[in-house]
């Protein structure tokens, strides 16, 4: 039987959702490494609309599953609809959308609130000893809900911060590394968080995936 | 010195824009494959905008370079900025924004009309004797501009018999395969015209990738 692992996205786009290299590479890694993805994201406004373009905020409104419904060609499902008993782990792709929609860390700082959907899928997952991986800037909200948790953004000094002032442990880390907290099960990596090209995102995600997909053996 | 291959995107979703894999996945192979690649995509608007969830047709306007820059994380140029000099090869990702806003080919079939800034990129490319790579539907532009031109969109026999009537041949292809046609220095591979799982596009877009590259050595 093939491991079966929820992807949960936060709109399409770095700025304003989910990164969309950072998803797709982790769906690819899953396919890759023999497992079955099924992708989730919140049915909620995104917090604003930024024109990748030029960097600024659009007078539009557009909804985190719906726009997350790109990355996943239709086929993906309310989180609300996520039931930890059908998976054997939980994936976090990065992106501000994890700082926005997922949680507001972007604007609170270590004064963040947590979607209460997510909140529940990570609580789920925890009570039931399976693993979760978290890419980028997303492993801030588990630095929010999993006391004592040791993980990694790579090295920006900020969030590093806000990790620690939340209760977490930070690991610096570089290109493709990832910080596996054994007593936790849970495996993040910095991907973007560091000034880095679409290969290094790709070891990123396959490395998370390959040490999630180990604590399932 | 590596080789510069510029990729051509149309919006950033499968129903009207780019195929965000298929376009990521162009993206990783060429630097995977030690090459380095420019985005471009037409500032013009999206014949439409779909809910990928739903399928349907929503109440918008959204323009196919700003959309575009999702999936270039904002590192894009606007296609009338294009020069054949400065590149060694052009690659165009699928999705129907191919067949929607850089040609009306889903909307025209073989009276397509290709959108004027395409057109002049693929005429140069081949008056410099450079490779064009193209992926799943994209084929069918080049399809109406390269008169005797072999290639493949995959298995669709209407899409197929397209292609011959606008004075191509066709050849029927499955996962990861790519058509060489070497007199015009083409390569194409049918990625999501078929029923594909995402390492099948990896596979489809390395395949087109390499070819490309190989011509150039």
């Amino acid at each position: 039987m093939s491991k079966k692992i929820a992807v949960i996205l936060s709109g399409c786009g770095v700025y304003d959702g989910a990164e969309i290299h950072e998803a797709t590479l982790t769906m690819l890694a899953i396919s890759q490494q023999g497992g079955e993805y099924s992708i989730f994201a919140p049915n909620v406004n995104q917090a604003h609309v930024v024109n990748h373009l030029t960097g600024e905020e659009m007078n539009e409104s557009r909804n985190v599953l719906v726009e997350s419904a790109r990355i996943a060609r239709g086929n993906i499902n309310a989180l609300s609809d996520f039931d930890a008993n059908d998976f054997d782990a939980l994936v976090f792709p990065g992106g501000f959308g994890a700082a926005k929609n997922l949680s507001t860390f972007a604007f609170n700082g270590v004064n963040l609130v947590v979607n209460g959907e997510v909140e529940k899928a990570i609580k789920d997952m925890l009570a039931a000893n399976k693993p979760i991986g978290a890419l980028c800037i997303s492993p801030v909200i588990l630095a929010k809900l999993i006391p004592g948790i040791e993980l990694t953004i790579g090295q920006d000094e900020g969030t590093a911060q806000a990790v620690n002032e939340l209760g977490g442990k930070h690991v610096q880390t570089t290109h493709g590394q990832v910080i596996i907290d054994t007593e936790h099960k849970v495996v993040t990596t910095p991907c973007y968080m560091l000034d880095a090209n679409i290969s290094q995102i790709a070891d990123g995600a396959n490395n998370v995936v390959k040490s999630v997909l180990g604590m399932l053996n």
